[in-house]
């Protein structure tokens, strides 16, 4: 199935703020959001007015800031959140109830038919008060919730005709994808309406998970710069980028790709972090080649060992050759880059001086430039 | 389908070594060997000895070193690595031959039936040279190969009758998991043998390709610690772990789970990376609850919003409540902590207190307790 009718829903702003060392100022938050719209995500959310004064006045702020995205707030499923959250002027609200066992208990105390009552009380009140506003209603923890009491929300909510997005989230990040798939397909098939994924990662399918809910029919999926969020964060704006980019580049062409790196810095910057080694397409570690084997292969044609492109990023691959599995291929195209001829005997004798000398402390590309040149006599 | 017949084979001293910034001495190869034993990986695979001298004699050294764990060598499918690998007293050989069209031209130049020929000639030398040797054959970068080839060559392989376990390897991080799922399921059912599952993560997949391999009877899955290797690695240990944990706790309590900090404390101390801000259990946020909402129903029940107990890796979890998402319920369950007295009203209050100040700048724990301890005249 053709994944090219997506719209990104970017929490920098909402879950990100719920990250651990995330307390943005109003300029910080416009410089997120100016560079998002700048990316070209479709939607920003942002926290609720009803956080804290603040909150409040910088949606304001951004809604106003002139923006192509769409401006959305995430509230509690009540109607003074509802209230003040249309005040300010947003384009969408986020309503959200815990549906699981866990939440019905410790969070709002309520049964599905209270659920459901309250859902369309506070749907009506919305509806009646902002024609316009772009309304999602999502089910809280769906993925630890119960099938029938799941659809009998998702029915009623859909049954009154007033909402335009139902939203699934896997909260504490204990799906699978077979499971978001199936969710998902299911309430596309009875409802018709547009779905939305939200995807914790703790242990480690938030992006897998995004991946299944756009097969199945999933219109939107929410994921936040280098995926900052409660714990351990949610699908990653860059890694769903990553996904989406290796099963075909034109899913993802539609966004201006060369600001990746530039977002991911700035997040980390600002919430005092460093960006993952192990950071999709822009983690330090992203395009180095190092094995023997494969500094060969990537040198005769990156595809060998690459299925994201370096320069789409505005980025650079790196051929890591002093190291004890260094191969002769890697130092052969380094002694051409240098302009240096040597015979294939004397390169693979470096090769050799390389390893042994690797296995006490490896080589910086000068010094392997320094037995090239050495033995070249230049 | 229970997972609980899988064994992981940690790869941090072969694909590890190939992360850019790992070189491992004998003795840190031995410290991390040996506490990956001790947290009980039932194999450890290790470099080559054809890498460099230091590797072979690394090799020796600890296949000598009396651990509980099987040791296993990563060797090209040629006899002359075999014939060495055999040498140094290995348990396992694990033989890889690239089957994709981009490694087919650029990597080594055989066709098809080239390999199957090459294959049978390494293994049935293996077979008499070392008749105890546990041998795997892999090919390299699985999911850009033919399907109709990977069949004509795990077919004639495991015809042998010589090989103990064939490899499935996602070498360039593109697969997803249900295309994991499907490939080996096959092998599972058409030969019955061991099948191994080693994943990159370019596109975030690498724990849910695992998984769905362990689902389809994958007996055998390939991590390393914090995930290092090639590019952006494989699948992390700990992230494997908190996968299988979170489907059933049993999964993975034959480990030293306890033991899991360390390791990844241990791989970031000698690489000089960090440990990820969003790292699986060990990340610094792991455990961090912050909005309100969270707070409350984590302080009512740890389970509402945690699918991993810290405690059984020896960890403790955090609540943050001196910032502008903060809640009553955490503000009061603090003030109890604090062994003060105060009422409702106050405790409301002081919460819109702390949002309106944290939205200037999140206060640290003190600065909240002087605000309680302030209300409370003590």
């Amino acid at each position: 199935m053709p994944l090219d009718r997506f719209s990104i829903i970017d929490s920098t702003l909402r879950e990100g703020e719920q990250f651990s060392t995330a307390t943005f100022s109003t300029s910080q938050k416009l410089e997120i959001a100016g560079l998002l719209d700048e990316f070209g995500v479709e939607m920003l959310e942002l926290t609720s007015p009803c956080a804290s004064p603040q909150s409040e006045a910088d949606l304001r702020t951004i809604v106003n800031a002139g923006l192509k995205a769409r401006i959305l707030t995430h509230i509690r499923c009540n109607k003074e959140d509802a209230r003040r959250a249309i005040d300010t002027g947003v384009h969408g609200l986020d309503i959200v109830m815990g549906t699981s066992p866990q939440l019905m208990q410790h969070s709002h105390g309520k049964t599905i038919p209270e659920i459901i009552d309250l859902a369309t009380d506070v749907i009506r009140f919305v509806r009646e008060q902002a024609p316009e506003m772009v309304i999602r209603f999502s089910t809280e923890d769906t993925f630890r919730s119960r099938e029938a009491d799941l659809l009998r929300v998702y029915l009623a909510v859909a049954d009154l005709g007033m909402v335009n997005r139902l939203g699934v989230a896997d909260t504490v990040g204990v799906a699978l994808p077979a499971q978001v798939y199936n969710m998902v397909h299911q309430l596309v098939r009875l409802t018709g309406l547009d779905v939305e994924f939200h995807g914790h990662n703790d242990s480690g399918c938030a992006i897998a998970n995004a991946c299944a809910a756009l097969e199945a029919g999933a219109t939107h999926i929410d994921t936040t710069i280098l995926g900052i969020g409660e714990r351990n964060g949610i699908t990653p704006l860059g890694g769903l980028i990553a996904r989406l980019y290796t099963l075909d580049r034109s899913y993802v062409a539609k966004y201006n790709l060369r600001l990746l790196p530039e977002l991911d810095r700035l997040i980390a910057t600002i919430c005092q972090i460093e960006i993952p080694f192990n950071n999709y397409i822009t983690g330090a570690s992203a395009f180095i080649h190092k094995a023997g084997i494969h500094a060969k292969a990537v040198l005769a044609d990156p595809t060998t060992y690459e299925i994201i492109s370096p320069d789409d990023f505005g980025l650079e691959r790196e051929i890591s050759i002093g190291h004890r599995l260094t191969g002769w291929n890697g130092i052969r195209q380094r002694a051409r880059a240098l302009g240096l001829t040597l015979d294939d005997n004397t390169l693979r004798a470096i090769t050799q001086t390389v390893k042994q000398r690797a296995d006490r402390q490896a080589l910086s590309l000068s010094e392997v430039d320094a037995l090239l040149r050495e033995a070249a006599g230049s």
